[in-house]
């Protein structure tokens, strides 16, 4: 099949047209999911569980958003049939769209555990680490949305290698709960809440750093070279020596 | 564009090829998600960490093998432009293939889990349901692989309806496991450990489900009709009448 200069032109310029509203859905997805990471956390700092109830409501349409730009994706797939970088910008979309869906689940998840929570007391400095944590990987989501919009490689790459932080804080903050927990057996239920709030913010990081690996991958067209700059064992100075690590799992 | 009727059965019997293939890759990941979910949940019984250790060694191989199908059903979709049904098969597989990549993403999180833990004592009764649990999510799996080598809307929406057993499972180990830490603070790391890895094998039952779903998709074209029967509440007689809910929080 050739195709007159005329069709190739049109073909050309559709694409982009179809490129353009995907990269609008996916900033729409990507604010949707750190207002709902912020509002999330702000629930859990405050005991709000109206503000809980809302996060959990308002999730459906990151659903609804990743359908839409699958299907969009796909159609452009089909009926432009780009190649090399235009390929690999629409799979990098629909690669995209995944991780802001699952970043939208973990934020309904924290707001979940508020609910079951119910007003609970919960102990004061994990809880200002936590919103620390929470600052680190909203700032994250948002330098790698970022990167997106600019097709900049090297943002990405530093997005990348920004997520030891966040392990870092997860760690601080496993070792202050599970001393808290020790201490005050009364708390344990509130304590566990709290550690699966912070495991989940702490995959918004690796959500993150999925995320800069495919705006690499749109930009190079190979994966971000060396390995995953993860963390996976530190001291646990607090803790009996024969204790098992409480290092960061991911 | 008009087509030939020889270019028509041509590219009718070349889409076919493909589909046989990626059907067989789809085979292929199923069986090695339910074989490192098997053998992480065997570790931990054991507490074998070379065990353990080998099924976070062999969890790369289900990542190139989803990129692998991602790379091909791309490649069908921009080359055979298939329509209706046979689109809908090439999605399909596209999330089917990114749902048991997460399922040995949870296999591999067990696996760390156990190495952290460091052939530490558990209690034995919470192992128990553990591997209860275990066996009920891997059944799901098995079924909804072959609900879907069959293209068997029924079976996948059986599977769809019984992830509710693993969330009462789920509940229970909970409960046991936070009056055991309750009772003996020594455990609390192993504890808690113990619990993300009931939630791993938790959330092992919602990718069945979402399977489910894209199986029910591929055969209809329309979403599972009705609520997911989630378990979002259960009474917890085990605990204080203000203790925060510890039910399953998906």
């Amino acid at each position: 099949m050739t195709m007159s200069i005329a069709t190739t032109e049109h073909t050309v310029k559709a694409f982009d047209t179809d490129l353009q509203m995907l990269d609008r859905m996916i900033a729409e997805m990507g604010e949707h999911a750190h207002r709902q990471l912020m509002q999330a956390v702000g629930a859990l700092k405050k005991r709000d569980r109206d503000c809980a109830s809302e996060v959990v409501g308002n999730d459906a349409a990151l659903d609804v958003l990743q359908r839409e730009i699958e299907r969009r994706a796909i159609a452009t797939i089909a009926t432009r049939q780009p190649m090399a970088v235009d390929l690999r910008e629409v799979v990098g979309v629909l690669r995209i769209a995944t991780e802001l869906e699952r970043i939208g689940d973990l934020a309904k998840n924290i707001a979940k555990r508020v609910i079951a929570l119910d007003g609970q007391r919960m102990p004061r400095h994990p809880l200002k680490l936590m919103s620390h944590m929470t600052a680190v990987a909203t700032d994250l989501l948002r330098d790698v949305l970022a990167s997106y919009a600019a097709r900049d490689s090297g943002k990405a790459q530093k997005v990348w290698s920004s997520d030891r932080e966040i392990d870092w804080l997860y760690n601080q903050l496993f070792r202050e709960v599970l001393n808290h927990m020790m201490g005050h057996p009364a708390i344990l239920i509130a304590g566990v809440h709290l550690l699966f709030c912070a495991k989940n913010i702490e995959r918004v990081g690796d959500h993150a750093t999925n995320i800069a690996e495919s705006v690499y991958y749109i930009v190079h067209g190979q994966p971000l070279p060396g390995e995953r700059p993860k963390m996976d064992s530190t001291g646990l100075p607090t803790l009996p020596a024969r204790a098992p690590s409480i290092v960061s799992i991911a």
